[in-house]
């Protein structure tokens, strides 16, 4: 059977993402500075952002609320409103930030596109994804969008069987093993892991020891010439 | 035709929703009450999430975010990092709060489910709404969940064309004019009205002033009873 289903994430997969998470952990330990120092706030936010991840989800809302109860706890809550004020501004940023698509990516949509069904898979804050896809430029590459609140193998499964796809003949392709790639292949699609520089810590896992429907890409670039070669 | 799939919003429609929000509200009122009159802090709150609802969207995470932003502007400054944490731990126990049926929703389910396709649409976050469709325990009478970042006629259009539904075999039911009733009718499905004892200031709407596909009932009770009198 030869794949005719091509299921993309988006953050750090068709643009930037992490980085712009990194660069305001950056900013938020400099607003913090008088109170600790920057690498163990560093830990401490993500130990919060984990926990909160249950009640919270993903997205860029859940992160300014746990960057808010780490400010407070970091402190014992001697920060004052005025700072954290100035971490609301952080996340309003983040949610306007302009949305850059990664090299590569227009140009393997397009060379794509006529051949196979395209479809973004992607966690995150619902309005926040649509309105990035939006202002990416590259909205009408995609036949479906699925906004998701996690992505383990029981999403993907539901994702084949609402788009009418079969598994085999659909392949993720994602910066995140743990979320794109791994779950994936248990549900029967093919994974192809393509990394981004930066990973989230929470996102990191082992590739997949033996898998006949695992590749890895250096790029997005590679993606047609893996395509063209790949019967499944 | 006879319409065969029974769309229903969730929150004020299947579940108690802005009553949690209202008594959350007062709460929060409570917290400040050193630095304003309840109305007009009420008043201001509602303002700032009008403000961020492009930028936020829809749900709790939103509205707590609102709540810290409006603290820091009326006390201008002064609300101390404790107080935030209050906001935070409000927040956090909406997101929690047990969901509970209205009457008579989990037997007009029953009564439906064997004769009609049931799709539960509704705004807010992904994980939150998946979560309380969950504790509601009225998750396996539906056929698909639609969780979407804004109800406008445009969001019903794609919602009957990714079902594969016909929109004049299709009615929405909710408590919201705006967003349930109104929308709908514009994309040509049917559309009934259940007004819930309290509605957000946001989702005031006139009732349309003609439309032979809209209808108001008292009480979920009368929707099978209308559905079997209906016959587009």
């Amino acid at each position: 059977m030869t794949i005719n289903t091509v299921a993309l994430d988006a953050d750090d997969t068709l643009w930037h993402n992490e980085s712009i998470f990194h660069l305001t952990q950056d900013n938020y330990v400099g607003l913090l500075k008088d109170y600790g120092e920057p690498d163990h706030m560093k830990a401490r936010l993500l130990e919060v952002e984990i926990k909160n991840l249950k009640l919270y989800g993903y997205g860029v809302k859940s992160f300014t609320l746990s960057m808010i109860e780490t400010a407070i706890d970091l402190t014992r809550g001697a920060v004052p409103a005025k700072t954290i004020a100035e971490i609301l501004n952080l996340g309003r940023a983040m949610l306007e930030h302009p949305v850059e698509p990664l090299p590569g990516v227009a140009e393997t949509l397009e060379a794509l596109k006529d051949r196979y069904r395209l479809v973004m898979v992607t966690k995150g804050d619902l309005m926040n994804q649509e309105q990035k896809l939006a202002r990416s430029g590259l909205g009408d590459y995609f036949q479906a969008i699925e906004i998701v609140s996690e992505k383990d193998a029981n999403t993907y499964r539901r994702i084949v069987a609402r788009q009418g796809i079969r598994p085999e003949a659909t392949v993720m392709i994602g910066n995140s093993m743990k979320s794109d790639v791994l779950p994936a292949l248990e549900a029967g699609l093919w994974g192809i892991h393509i990394p981004y520089h930066i990973t989230w810590a929470h996102e990191h896992a082992e590739p997949p020891s033996d898998s006949p429907r695992f590749a890895k890409l250096e790029t997005i670039r590679e993606l047609p010439g893996w395509l063209s070669q790949t019967h499944g």
